[in-house]
């Protein structure tokens, strides 16, 4: 066991994207764990687009990282000690283990951690992206709140990150005609070529909102929105009466001090039902849509794709990554 | 019977507030009714928010008004000469009579007229407002979107107005804590001493938006929603999780080359259900929701209020009175 636990604390709020002075390297003692506690080695970091949220003083659906906190984040860990009833050395866990590479687990904290299955076909990985908090986002975001049809058209922005490359093949299991707007050509060829997306956009070329009139020549019945702001105002223009708005994200918004706005002006014209949601309110049928998740993965209808940043020193890079578009499918920590 | 029918005639599109150049009062030939038409002379215009959003040539909910025609409206008319089966002599109408002193009401057309029935305690013009498109769009509104609940707290936009004081006065009747927003002192005494709601707030006065703060104490759960841009904003920033807006106008935003923009960061974290409504949506429903608001009324716990404006050739500046908050309650042009 080392001495120290290394740990990026949380010590400015950033304003745009996250600068090296605003996340802190710092090392605690390692920890003595007591009665009813764990410490697990941190293996995996999910990076992912809410934790710029969390940095920020502002509402929110949970409370914001306080200055001097680890700097919050979901992850892999293998407890490598354990008083904890619930735990043995070697189980894995997922939970929100926070940008360090050991985390204490205590029974009295209500960031619950969660034993992975052994599942044939899954990795651990699997866990964090597919299975984890983007499938059950994908899952529960398009159909509870898009409630697709068959033949409907299907739109999703930020559509090869790691939720909305998801979105798009559940929205083909469902018999949707799935259009994805990313931001390059590289991504637009994945998630055409290989997650079977009817057409995808790249919003970056001039002439991308007559391409998405093209690929939509029926309108739009389900916005996926991960983005918000312009990207979110040319697919409202295109949504046909009676669409559905999943807001799930508005991340052009999370770096700026204005954040992402849009015209509500379609939404009452068109008679839109915008609804916003957070995966936490599903937790209780969490198991359920893993199950259903994993079933399709392992019958190859779910693809997924990874990008990995090596080493806990490069978390804050990579959560900057997220906003400059530069990783495909989800983006992984490893420690 | 005169020689010619007046008619407001759309002959450009505005920008901004509806100019003198925009709409031209013209002559038409008096016409002969055929087998199958009507002939009714327009009593009453109603004048509309939605009529600025007719004029302008975007995507809307019916086609724009083409340039060169009659400007379209609601208003109540009487027939003074009837080779139409469901019409005789003496009957009053209401309908898309348009901005003209006569009306020719044609059975193939699809601008239903309805005949008025006679109920006491009620007034011709109150078919307009309190029992025509404002009562029921506040009706369907709240009720069906906003699902009011006892002991929650409801703020309306544009309280002052013929939709806005119908849906707080509804709003009171199932329970709810209500909270006027609106233009002048005169109109939140208006709304607060004569209607009963609980609070109201004139956004002229600098620290409208503490006021709004102070006068929610328990957030917002039900947003009926007007206006738009900056008023949209601060509602949004007060609501509850899980709130719902009835987005039933913009009318902050109908003058504008910009429409009336907001975030949608709210919607997001609050995971509010924003949902565009418009009431023509619920036309098979109409008679019963105007027998319950005839009976509120007739109970005395809907009031109503007119601002009558007289002379067809008054009718494009009633329009711009809209937009300048200028009139309390239901805006009537009376021919």
């Amino acid at each position: 066991m080392p001495n120290v636990i290394r740990q990026w604390k949380l010590v400015a709020r950033p304003t745009g994207l996250v600068a090296p002075s605003d996340l802190q390297l710092s090392e605690s003692p390692f920890p003595t764990i007591q009665d009813g506690q764990a410490l697990a080695r941190v293996k995996y970091l999910s990076i992912d687009p809410t934790m710029r949220v969390w940095m920020a003083d502002i509402p929110q659906y949970m409370p914001p990282v306080a200055l001097g906190d680890v700097m919050r984040s979901f992850g892999l860990a293998e407890i490598v000690e354990s008083r904890h009833p619930d735990f043995k050395k070697g189980d894995k866990v997922s939970g929100l283990t926070g940008l360090q590479d050991y985390v204490l687990i205590d029974g009295k904290e209500p960031r619950s951690f969660q034993k992975l299955p052994s599942i044939p076909f899954l990795s651990d990985t699997n866990f964090l992206g597919l299975l984890g908090i983007n499938g059950l986002t994908a899952y529960f975001g398009l159909l509870e709140i898009g409630k697709p049809q068959s033949g409907e058209t299907l739109v999703i922005s930020a559509a090869a990150g790691a939720t909305g490359s998801i979105v798009g093949q559940i929205g083909k299991i469902h018999g949707c005609r799935v259009v994805g707007i990313a931001g390059s050509d590289e991504k637009c060829q994945w998630i055409k070529d290989d997650l079977g997306f009817d057409a995808a956009i790249n919003y970056k070329h001039p002439g991308w909102k007559q391409q998405l009139v093209a690929a939509t020549p029926n309108g739009i019945d389900i916005d996926f929105e991960n983005v918000g702001g312009e990207i979110m105002q040319a697919v409202l223009d295109r949504m046909n009466l009676h669409g559905r708005v999943v807001l799930c994200g508005l991340i052009s918004g999370y770096t700026r001090e204005d954040p992402a706005m849009a015209s509500f002006g379609q939404v009452l014209m068109k008679r839109l039902r915008v609804e916003g949601f957070i995966i936490l309110d599903y937790a209780s049928r969490f198991m359920d849509a893993g199950k259903q998740l994993g079933m399709w993965k392992m019958m190859g209808k779910l693809k997924d794709r990874q990008t990995i940043v090596k080493g806990l020193e490069k978390a804050p890079e990579a959560i900057n990554m997220l906003f400059e578009g530069k990783n495909i499918g989800k983006l992984i920590v490893e420690l």
